[in-house]
This record gives C-alpha cells, sequence and structure tokens, in this order.
C-alpha cells in the first residue's frame, strides 16, 4: 500500500549496533524511491545508491558470519587497507550512501512538518534544497551544485510525489504523511547511528565531487 | 604512449559485420577517454556508458558462438522479445551506446579538423558542444540539455585534453593529432556501420531521456 511502510527499517538495539543483513534488506527497497520523483533525470542518482548498496553487499556477502553488523566491515576495512582507509570499499560506499539516506530523511521530514512555500504550496522546492544544503551541498564543487540548481526543475509536484509513495493510489495528503511519520522513527534513528558511526571511527571524509 | 592509438579498433571486413568479440575488446577502453575530461562530473557519463558495455557483453557472453556478430544479437532479441523491442537488451544498450561513441567520433575528428574558437584557442567548447548537437541533444528533453550547458563549464584545456590523451606525456599538439586522426579511420567506419546496421534493421527510437 505504501512504499515506505511496506520497507520499514527495523527498530535498532540498545547499543545501536546495525545489522547488516537487515539494513541491506530494508535499503534495497530506497533507489525506487528515485522513481517517485518522476523523472529519468533521477535514474542517474539511482544508480550511484545502487551502487553503493552493491558494494556493501559484495563485501558482506564474502563473510556473513564475520561482518554481522556494519559497524564490523568497517573496522575490517580499516585493518585491512590502512593506507586509503576510509577512502575505499564498503567504508566509502557507506560514507556516500548515509549522506544520499540523510537527504531523503530531511526532504520527508519537512514534507511531514508541513514546511512549505506558501506561494507555490504543490511544490516540493523548498523542502528539497532545505534537505540539499543540509546533507549534500557541502560535498558537491559548484559546477554539480549549479547542476543540483538545473534538476530541480524536474522535481515533482508533492500531489504527484506523495500518490507514488503510496504506489498511484489517491490517498489523501493527511494520510499519506502519517505513513511517513511512522515511516521516519527507525529510518532516522538508523541513518543517526550511521552518522555516529563514522565520527566514533573518525572515517568521515570532507573531500568534494 | 597514447590511449587511442594502444587501443586501436580493426578494419572491418567487406560486409561491414562488427564482430562482438573484438568490439567489446576495443570499446572497454572507451570509459577512460571520460577520464581525460579531467572532471568527476563526467564520471555519470562514465557508468552510463560503461553499463551499456556490461550489458552487450552479458549478452555475448551468454552464447559467443551463436553472437559472433553485433548484427547476430540485435537479430535475435528482436526474435526473442518481439514486443519490447528495440527497447530491449543488447538492442538498447548498443543503440545508447553508439550514440556516446558518435559524440566521442565528432569532437574529436573536429579538434582533429583544427576547428576551434580564435577568441580562446585553448577552450574545446565548440568541439564539444558541436558533437554534443549532433549525437545526443534530440534524445535529450530540456532539463538534460541545460545540465549539458552547465557541465560543458567542465570540460578541459585543449592543451590538458591532449595531455591526457597522450596518457600524461608531453607531445606537441599536432603529433597528438596525427594519433588522433590515424584512430579516427577505423573507429569511425565502426561507429558508421552501426548506425547503418540499426537503420536497416529499423531499431533506432528516438525517444528523450
Ligand atoms: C550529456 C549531458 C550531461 C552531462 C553530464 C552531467 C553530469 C551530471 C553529474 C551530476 C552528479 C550526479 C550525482 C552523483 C554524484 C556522485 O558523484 C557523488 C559521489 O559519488 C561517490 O563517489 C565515490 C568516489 O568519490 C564513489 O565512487 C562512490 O561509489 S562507491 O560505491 O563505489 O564507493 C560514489 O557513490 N554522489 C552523491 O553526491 C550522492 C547523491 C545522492 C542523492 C542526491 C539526491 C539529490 C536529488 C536532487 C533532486 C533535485
Ligand atoms: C545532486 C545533484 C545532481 C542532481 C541530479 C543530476 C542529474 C544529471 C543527469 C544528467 C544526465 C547524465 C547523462 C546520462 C544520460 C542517460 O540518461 C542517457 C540514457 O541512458 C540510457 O537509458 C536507457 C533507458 O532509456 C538505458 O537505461 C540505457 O542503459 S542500458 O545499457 O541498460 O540499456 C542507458 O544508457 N544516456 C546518454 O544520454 C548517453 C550519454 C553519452 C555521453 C555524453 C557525453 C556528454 C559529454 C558532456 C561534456 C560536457
Amino acid at each position: 500500500m505504501s512504499l515506505l511502510l511496506d520497507n520499514q527499517f527495523i527498530e535498532l538495539p540498545p547499543d545501536k549496533a546495525i545489522n547488516t543483513k537487515l539494513f541491506l534488506d530494508a535499503v534495497s527497497h530506497i533507489p525506487s524511491f528515485f522513481d517517485c520523483l518522476g523523472s529519468n533525470v533521477f535514474s542517474v542518482i539511482k544508480s550511484d545508491i545502487n551502487g553503493n548498496i552493491m558494494k556493501i553487499k559484495a563485501v558482506y556477502l564474502k563473510d556473513p558470519a564475520k561482518y554481522v553488523s556494519l559497524q564490523d566491515i568497517v573496522e575490517a576495512e580499516r585493518e585491512a587497507h590502512a593506507a586509503e582507509w576510509p577512502k575505499v570499499g564498503a567504508t566509502l560506499a557507506l560514507m556516500w550512501l548515509k549522506r544520499g539516506l540523510r537527504f531523503i530523511q530531511i526532504l520527508l521530514q519537512s514534507l511531514a512538518d508541513g514546511e512549505r512555500d506558501e506561494n507555490n504550496p504543490n511544490l516540493i522546492r523548498v523542502n528539497v534544497t532545505k534537505a540539499y544544503e543540509q546533507a549534500l551541498k557541502k560535498y558537491h564543487g559548484w559546477i554539480v551544485q549549479k547542476i543540483f540548481h538545473v534538476a530541480l526543475l524536474a522535481a515533482p509536484y508533492k500531489s504527484n510525489f506523495l500518490k507514488s509513495l503510496s504506489k498511484g493510489e489517491e490517498v489523501k495528503e493527511e494520510d499519506c504523511l502519517i505513513n511517513v511519520r511512522q515511516f521516519l522513527i527507525n529510518y532516522t534513528a538508523t541513518v543517526d547511528a550511521i552518522y555516529e558511526m563514522y565520527t566514533n571511527l573518525n572515517a568521515e571524509l570532507d573531500y568534494t565531487v
């Protein structure tokens, strides 16, 4: 019924360890989120994120028993690739993936909070821009930032976007936003936990592309 | 010594059949061409083209004896997927790949012919724009066209571009262009033959992305 509620993230355990298998299952539905934006301009972003997920999955599948949590992977790579780490392997893929996940989180939260352009209440540009500025802008050079501003023109109307999130069903905006808020609980906790892990392990980089 | 001359395309036989294996070998070096543009803005295009090549290769490897020429693949897919063809499989991948190859061909030809902006002789924008207009523009909607114009700002200086084509060696511009002209002979013939095949088989589409 809802793209989001059908594929919820699970509640984190008290130690905030993220189970790799369950994370990969939940996150595998995220690339289709970009289809909800309704323009194939975004297929490029979809492939980038999909690439991140495949890279993490490939490492996990080499030794599922060893890589039970995401932290197990990042720590193992720190050992194995001391010279290049953290710009390497699944550590790099998850570094970028978490930014895409944060982008989606802030976008959805902003919509759920009713933030809007009063002059254009059916546009989501203010919400997309907020998400971009907080999650991604600082990692993009000026040309990619300019490309973002052009791509923003392809962003869908809010009503169409919420309809796609509901898999094409006509639902009332408020009902859809109830689903979004529900989805955001465990999702936000998971994304926060990944960011915390990168800070704790000193695994974050701030180069721009 | 030269990215291009190290990986030349072979001369076509009289019937212009393109040997799949030799084509895939030669074309596998093309994605690194986009590294010569010197900005990671172009890595997105590199992955798109790489995806095309991987898709064709995957089909070929299923039955190398059956798919000796590219035309064998396209014809087999026409049989196997009558309903969706030609927007399917390796037929679709090659349809887009040939446009990227044509883009590169026209860009290199324009440089080899000495076409330039007299006010900015070390810029390649006029050459890149010519290649884009002839090979790709009509398949891009207005937003992607606008993105092209922004991405053009990331195009390298001619001197740097020619240097990367020579794998970082300092060569005289004229020496590099001699290599380019040599490379273009079989390359252009191959690209032309693919276009001809798409026309003959009625396999060309003109939808925009
Ligand atoms: C023909 C004409 C066209 C000309 C050329 C046009 C070129 C357009 C280029 C625009 C950029 C597209 C977005 C992709 C950007 C990506 O470059 C970055 C970094 O990407 C990372 O790079 C690493 C190496 O540094 C590894 O390869 C990572 O890969 S690894 O797995 O191998 O480790 C990879 O994800 N990802 C990002 O910035 C992530 C983006 C996430 C989501 C963004 C949502 C925005 C939504 C916007 C809505 C309005
Ligand atoms: C976070 C901020 C960023 C926000 C978002 C930014 C988004 C930017 C999007 C820009 C477009 C990038 C270029 C890629 C375009 C691609 O969309 C197209 C069609 O791509 C094809 O599509 C098919 C389905 O229709 C199949 O999937 C093909 O795949 S299949 O193999 O599966 O069948 C696939 O290649 N390829 C193209 O147009 C080909 C482009 C070739 C080369 C172009 C050279 C240009 C050089 C320019 C120099 C100045």
